[in-house]
């Protein structure tokens, strides 16, 4: 007999059917038994006569007959005429599958990933965040980009060596790679020339805050024939405005378990971009501070600010000052061509027109204390003609804690790393 | 004025145009001059009457008008009006662009990687890559799939500490993973039920040949609920099948610049599946020899049979002896529910059911020297009902190398990682 879905069985009244899926609450009323199961669709009342001898997340097949009774889940249940048991699972579970997740800490949740997965209001996270990645993905491609999978391993970092984590290579050391900058750039003066690339990105930096993950998924683009920061904000803005109008249409259900919403059709299109003087400014006056760097405080004053002045919770910041991005960036004068998108409190990506042309790059190194010294294959992209472009990256995780609302951004990646944290 | 790509210059004959690219060839002939424009879209020839001053691979933007000539390449060339030079290129090339990558040995074409992958022809390589990606993870999501991202940073091995990397996080020491095995398995068991993913993958073998790769690109998959490999088997085939046809459709020119040919419509239903004794019979009465092992050789015997006797060269072997597979495949008699796929002469898949019975588990370990120590997270996703479930993964550079019919797997990644090699 085939499976049924648990979504599909509401379909099947009155006929009999075989169901697959996980023991997700047993209660036990004498003469008749309720079993509640769970499968990647959804949920179904059994109904059983015999007392169930099996325990909590104990995995099921089940076959019966389909009777609608408007009390259950769904409005109907099944009558059960036979059963297999699967796998039985321990009777002590170190934390209840079943119960609102909001209960436990963060910690009991993340020692215990592999059980607090399963609990579907933390299970729907990767839900949505698969539906993201299928839409960036989907939405870069029709865009005529070509996908990327560069080497994590590097030799030393663009970026300068802090904040780089050690592998012991065979008889040398090399780098984890804390983004695809150099392997981008590289892929786009190959002739690919749109390219983009979604990775895991390593920081060595011993933070310990909601917002900050040591291991992290980076969403990477990079474009070339473009003048400045605009062409890049103008991207991103049709970009995510298509990835969150068919995040309605592959999850709409997902928002209303995290009592969070979705951005509205042409949301983007109406994010304000302000210099970094400006925004300063703002925060200011909304918090009555003296602003001397956007910091998290800021970056959620200036979304409220947003919100109240041009109806969405997002801005971009752009015309950053030289010494706050790094070498590579496009200077205009005192300023870069670089800019920031801070959605809903959260910086969520950095990006920029980088510097294209050998000469003026030779001339940076110095300013920024480097020379040329170990960068030799990443001043060869240069070196050999490379035109006016720039990109972006967007944090995987933190778009998927802004999308539902969640408080720590370890909650968005299913096997978080942090100082302490490299288990499970 | 807007860019035209160059692919599309064709439809423009009579009008005035802008274009932008590298150039790719100068042909001066004293009156008349003639460059050779390179862009992701294709090739259009430049006829210029001054003397060109710039080098081979400089960046322009060039406008002019469209005329018809059946010499040039495409049928069309622009007569330049007006043009800018965006970067100028140094004269001295390390590798020439223009030329046939194939009178180049593979250790210049990786040395000068920022150079030789503009090389139309191995560009095509990447090219075809991104199609790839995008057909398997298309295929995926439509299949109901979700896909994960999960951590590369692991405690300790599932396959055993060797082969393995190590990494300095903070205070300890962790090591890059060699596969998702686990934490595909965990996120199988968390409800999710199918899932897949697309991530870097290690592994530390000194090996340095044609088909190996320290770092490589594994797209991985785990479904539950199956019964056995033959289910994964026939999955593969449906997955596999849709993807060489997607593959037709997004680039069908670069398998002629290749001179090698993508799988027919239905190619992988074709494939026959042979026991792996049966197999070691098929090489042994192909190359005459007695055969201990399925090797490189045996692999290819493998695949001129299938041609021969099937039509198609690509064969599934399972029925794995328990000795060569990993302690977590299940076992069937004295064999195992696993499977390789093998694809023009290459194993491009390994699968398998996996043990999901907590107490198989307890009993198989011991058998394979371990013990629960180190393990118990693994171990938690079956102590807590696991599904009977299973899985594959596949290297995406090999199978990029066999579609295409590249000698060295090592070509088709854009910045690979052998022994010697951590640049650029």
């Amino acid at each position: 007999m085939k499976r049924t879905l648990l979504v599909d069985v509401k379909n099947q009244v009155g006929q009999e059917v075989q169901v697959q899926g996980w023991v997700h609450r047993i209660r036990e009323m004498g003469k008749i038994n309720f079993v509640l199961l769970r499968d990647r669709s959804g949920f179904l009342q059994l109904v059983w006569e015999q007392k169930p001898e099996f325990t909590l997340e104990s995995v099921l097949t089940v076959t019966g007959e389909v009777k609608e009774n408007e009390k259950a889940p769904g409005g109907v249940e099944l009558l059960v005429r036979d059963f297999e048991v699967l796998a039985i699972a321990d009777p002590e579970l170190p934390l209840p599958v079943n119960l609102d997740p909001d209960k436990h800490n963060i910690d009991a949740l993340l020692d215990h990933r592999i059980i607090s997965l399963r609990n579907p209001k933390i299970r729907s996270i990767f839900e949505l965040q698969s539906a993201l990645l299928r839409s960036l993905s989907e939405t870069m491609h029709r865009e005529g980009f070509y996908e990327i999978k560069t080497s994590k391993l590097i030799g030393s970092g663009t970026e300068g060596g802090t904040g780089l984590f050690s592998v012991d290579y065979f008889d040398t050391k090399v780098y984890l790679a804390q983004s695809p900058q150099f392997y981008k750039q590289a892929m786009v003066s190959s002739g690919l020339e749109r390219v983009f690339e979604i990775s895991h990105a390593y920081r060595a930096e011993k933070h310990d805050t909601p917002r900050h993950l040591n291991e992290y998924v980076s969403f990477d683009v990079e474009m070339a024939f473009i003048e400045s920061e605009l062409d890049l904000i103008d991207f991103e803005r049709r970009l995510l405005d298509q990835v969150f109008e068919r995040l309605g249409q592959l999850c709409p259900t997902i928002f209303d378990i995290w009592e969070s919403s979705l951005p509205e059709k042409g949301y983007m299109e109406k994010v304000p971009v302000v210099d970094h003087d400006e925004a300063k400014d703002i925060i200011s006056s909304e918090t009555g501070k003296k602003v001397f760097e956007i910091a998290p405080e800021g970056e959620r004053a200036l979304c409220d600010w947003a919100q109240k002045k041009h109806g969405v919770d997002a801005v971009f910041i752009n015309g950053w000052p030289r010494k706050k991005r790094p070498f590579y960036t496009y200077p205009k004068d005192q300023k870069t061509m670089s800019f920031d998108l801070i959605f809903r409190g959260l910086e969520i990506t950095t990006g920029g027109r980088r510097i294209n042309e050998y000469k003026m790059l030779l001339e940076t190194l110095p300013k920024f204390g480097m020379s040329e010294q170990g960068l030799e294959d990443y001043l060869s992209i240069f070196k050999y003609g490379c035109p006016p472009h720039g990109g972006f990256a967007i944090g995987v995780e933190r778009l998927t804690q802004k999308l539902l609302g969640i408080d720590n951004v370890k909650m968005a990646s299913p096997f978080p790393r942090d100082r302490k944290r490299v288990r499970p």
